[in-house]
């Protein structure tokens, strides 16, 4: 049996090994329809309204061609490892909870996504019989061929080449086209170790740009940062009121697990609470919240509805604290509250570390059988540029 | 002031009009994000995840190509009624409800979007000081420049260019692309009315073909068919034990006025709740309910949220009634329920004037001042077939 | 070895067996870089002045995934019948002579383009030992393997295929987009001939409007029309001189041969200058003839030239004869030529036979095993129309 | 009147005032659909075959664009104004002649294509009763409005964004998009010279990375490289021959009188010849030469018409003599000639000079008013990298 699927960034899309169609039928998976990609990136690029599982399947097809063009080079992977790296990259994410990377930690309190990940491709796992053992060990390293993890996660894998393309394509922004067909070509393995070919080097170089340039151009783009750091905090306000024995806060859903009883320890019955969670929870409850007593809770969630975002601003230096207290009085004012100004507010930094950005060591596999890294290049492009991390202090404001 | 928004579809949207910027902002325009624009088409093609508000910002973006390309050919159209005609198509569908048409009437009982968009306008008109009156004299086509109704609601309007070609980019159907870059060169005005030039007849037969193809390929696609029916008959199921009492259906959000208060009066207050009405209210439910004891009510819920559909074919003639009762037998037993398999097993009929496809009398002003409609033009592909409205027959079923 | 080729259509195009380098190589096949795949289109669609050589590559690329298709389905296809239909594909052109089909059989008078291509192929099997043997057996259809031939030439071949839309990319012509990507995964082969599965026959049909359009809108464009027929002229007055002992016409190249020697006997040695024959030539001979004293071939070299084209209308019915009278009279006057008036003013037929539109008989697979021709198939779109020929006719005119 | 033509690259291009349509239908422009824009880079890629023409036109478009975006923007520009800087830039690069920069100053020995591209504007002037006067003022950067002369050519004008854009297009070499639309819409005017505004940094970057990019991987490709400079040596080879009295170069066409005549002195007369000398005639004569007597003519012409080019081989330092000297005596003894093994072994530098890439002093205009050139921004990507020349040595050999 085999099945297309349209995808608009690469055309169509193959699914044809039994496996692979278990996962996607499976609920673990199909919940992934309901969390954005890009979290509210969509409030400045109406476009990024696309899914984790559209990432998880357009990653999977990169996963796809990538074995391909490595058997192709004589490199030995079987049927069996095939289908395993591909299901471990459909299921990379699958630990992500509602706004993805926008509330990493902070509404499953203390919990990363890669954990999630795991745990739940280990409950698949009993549910499969065991068939996803090897994606399991891929996943997590495990497995000899470490080429295969590196596919997965590394400085060049088909996450990355995924998400940049399918970014760029859903918010229109032509900076973050990066040529994911020519470095697909340029893949090799070399000791074991994924690398690139020499006359991969540009397209490598095009790649650290692009990532760089949606990093500040999109993912950290002031206005999505504003909306992102108001529904941190509009969250953050939720638990507060929790912990002060609100139960008004209760939407029925599975939100209110994690409002009222998670402590933090990952077992079993937490994980299917967590498998109910999405971001319709989440849009449900600051729907209901936009109407609560609590001022700052519902100005908060209003706010986010009608896109009426804190003013923010960004610069190299850490704004003037006087500058800031004067807006903080003027908001207090202009609110009529005391402390509770400091939701509309405040100051911090955003760096590009945010995203793992910071190692960027590429082996190249020269013609002569010399690897180099390459950030040690005669490029000058890349060499002192792409790797420095780069920090920005923002503020947000009333006004 | 001038503001430009990222859009994959067609680079860049500008907005630079005060009035333009004041319906954007409205909470009625922001909540058009909440809504798909193709309801549950994402369950076949993953990219089709674009909002209302998204389409509706891509037509004003064509109708500010259409006019000055009017301009250009000197059409005499003023600043002002510019304004409007762009006002007029950025709010053509702002009543739309959750699932737009999927739900049209259904939800809320026996309105149509457009009775509700006018209504919406009019609200807003209130809000905006009469700075809508002329939006709303184009969009209920009382204004004496026709052509300008014609845009947004005609034969060959902006609304139909851009969701054609915007939900073939979504999709990734390269069925449906149409060349609307030069359909908009081609448009003219004659005696008042909307025309297409001579050198247009291949693109308009393009266009027809274009979204002929959609309406089989993707709005009507057999298994997005099939989820919308399920959907359709979940809220008839809500609705049903909403009237038999069932106070358990309520979400504490804004269903909950139309499963149990509405009666299908339209005024102020009920306008008030439609507009805090959008996808993730119905979606909430649908995950609530997949836990409610009724078993109709929660097999739908929960067959919808993880794409466990039911099956579904298409034939010209209708089904054999035998045939039809034995697979309700087996459901009845499957399921074990009686009466309620008819939930589960059911036939119907779909047609492409579902969309309104009927219509096509599309005017061609020739070079020597004839005008003809196109159907009448000498062309075999076009006036054979185009018009003719085609039914299929479905039958829904669970194995 | 492998080596990948940038194609703006496809992305990438890959080469990695002897043979296909073999025959990249050689002289016959760089040739083709030298002859424009559209003859002088260009005149109209500034952008189409891509190369015979560039198609035979992107048919080859199309080879490769439609072969790669038909094995995933279980389709037995051996190493050597692949590269085999590769390079038969890659060589199904090469007798193609300057100007392509615009010149056909008027340059080297009576030869058609299939048949040069074969000898083509013979003299360069002789070149390669015999590597070629099989690929010639598939190009005549000798080849037990019938839908091998029909991937080469037949009503789905990726000959078409390619054309279309390497002819839609770079004219610009969004009308001519066909889904080959989707067409490629449909294809099959039943009983042993070439099919389309049932599911395809929506892109069947974009395919066919498709290629109906790119004939009325860009092959046969009435500018273009006029400008090819122009050459034709141009070549038939040049042959004319020839006749009468003009030595003038002598370009010192390839040309001069099949001017003043060739008898249309197709011979070895007829083959070596032929294959030095391409449209470098042919444009040499316009400029130079643009300054010979015969009054005819010198205008209409000029004209070719400079872009100064023969005005052109099209209709359904015939031209009325005393209106071609009175434009002859009117030329002759202008130009102060008598019976030489003809070359300017002049009537003909044009009809979408011209590229063996004809027959559509494209084998339709169903689900139940059942093949259909689609044009039997229920679906008013295709069977009433697409096969119908059309026939326009054109007139020709100084003024 | 008012026509449009299609363009693949920016989907139509409107032509609508009398001059523009003089312009184009002059001979002198016309000239240049028979000029490779990318000269030999098809030898390497197969789709960049695009011409001058599609070229200027291109420029032209976005030409428009830019001046209707600064209008919007307040910017005064008269409709004169407006016409003159289109028809400048349609006429910048009218000068070319065979294989534009591959042969600047070889074939019209010592002439430079802007020097001629002024002289033929002022020819045309003569022809159209002087408006062509304004355009030839900003072309000469006499005109009082700097910023019109700046984007036509300055660092950041149309001319670029066009070559940039169109031939990433043509090549298929995803490297070279630049955000061409977006630059647009960042233009502005500030003192009278042209800039771009601060939300525009990051397009700038992307532009200039971009064009480096294009320079290494496309320009400067290796292989292209080497074709180009057997092209000027197989050039140097004919003068050579043609200064020792060889009559058999002569082809009969406009080289002839560059062969013989020309004594680098530009006046009316030469520019007749000139004007009709184009790619045609190069490639005629290497056609003819691949049969001369002489054997280093015959064999460089030979190679470069069947793509049989000398190996070649980038570094970043000088090549070692010792093994220059041994490539020349194995040329030496393969080809068994002496001294004329040095037109195929040889070293040479290629750098990024080559295009004026050197200079890159785009001015950004802040929000609060402050002007800065981006080379002093805050930004290491574009500080320490894009200013710095690039200089690589190469060796040409036969073995």
């Amino acid at each position: 049996m085999q099945k297309i699927i349209n995808d608009p960034v690469y055309g169509f899309i193959t699914v044809n090994d039994p496996l692979i169609f278990d996962i996607i039928a499976h609920p673990f998976f199909q919940r992934l329809r309901r969390i954005h990609q890009m979290a509210l990136a969509y409030l400045v690029y109406p476009g990024a309204v696309h899914t984790r599982l559209h990432h998880a399947l357009g990653a999977y097809h990169l996963m796809g061609s990538a074995i391909s063009e490595l058997k192709s080079k004589g490199i030995i992977i079987t049927e069996e490892e095939e289908v395993a790296a591909k299901a471990a990259i459909l299921l990379h994410d699958v630990g992500h909870g509602p706004f993805s990377h926008a509330l990493e930690g902070r509404l499953v309190k203390g919990a990363h996504h890669e954990q999630l990940s795991l745990l739940m491709m280990q409950a698949m796992n009993d549910d499969f019989d065991g068939r996803l053992t090897m994606a399991i060990d891929i996943f997590t390293n495990k497995y000899p061929k470490k080429f295969l993890h590196q596919l997965i996660s590394g400085q060049i894998d088909v996450d990355r080449m995924d998400y940049l393309t399918r970014d760029s394509f859903f918010t229109g922004v032509s900076e973050g086209v990066i040529g994911y067909h020519r470095i697909l070509k340029m893949l090799t393995v070399h000791d074991g170790e994924l690398m690139v070919e020499e006359k991969g080097i540009f397209s490598i170089e095009k790649f650290l740009v692009a990532r760089r340039q949606m990093y500040w151009q999109v993912y950290l783009h002031k206005t999505v940062l504003s909306a992102e750091i108001m529904l941190v905090n509009l969250l953050k306000r939720a638990f507060l009121l929790a912990a002060d024995g609100d139960k008004n806060l209760a939407t029925g859903g599975a939100m209110d697990f994690f409002l009222y009883q998670f402590d933090g320890t990952i077992y079993r019955e937490m994980l299917l609470q967590f498998s109910r969670l999405d971001d319709t929870d989440c849009s449900f409850a600051i729907k209901k919240w936009s109407q609560h007593p609590d001022f700052v809770l519902s100005q908060l969630s209003n706010r986010l509805l009608n896109r009426q975002l804190l003013k923010i601003r960004l610069q190299s230096e850490p704004f003037d604290e006087a500058m800031v207290k004067e807006k903080l009085a003027e908001a207090s004012q202009i609110l009529n509250v005391t402390e509770d100004a400091k939701y509309f507010v405040f100051t911090g930094e955003a760096d590009n570390t945010m995203y793992n950005m910071g190692d960027d060591k590429i082996n190249i596999l020269f013609k002569n059988g010399v690897v180099k890294d390459i950030a040690s290049i005669d490029n000058p492009l890349i060499h002192q540029t792409i790797s420095a991390p780069i920090k920005k202090f923002y503020i947000c404001t009333l006004t």
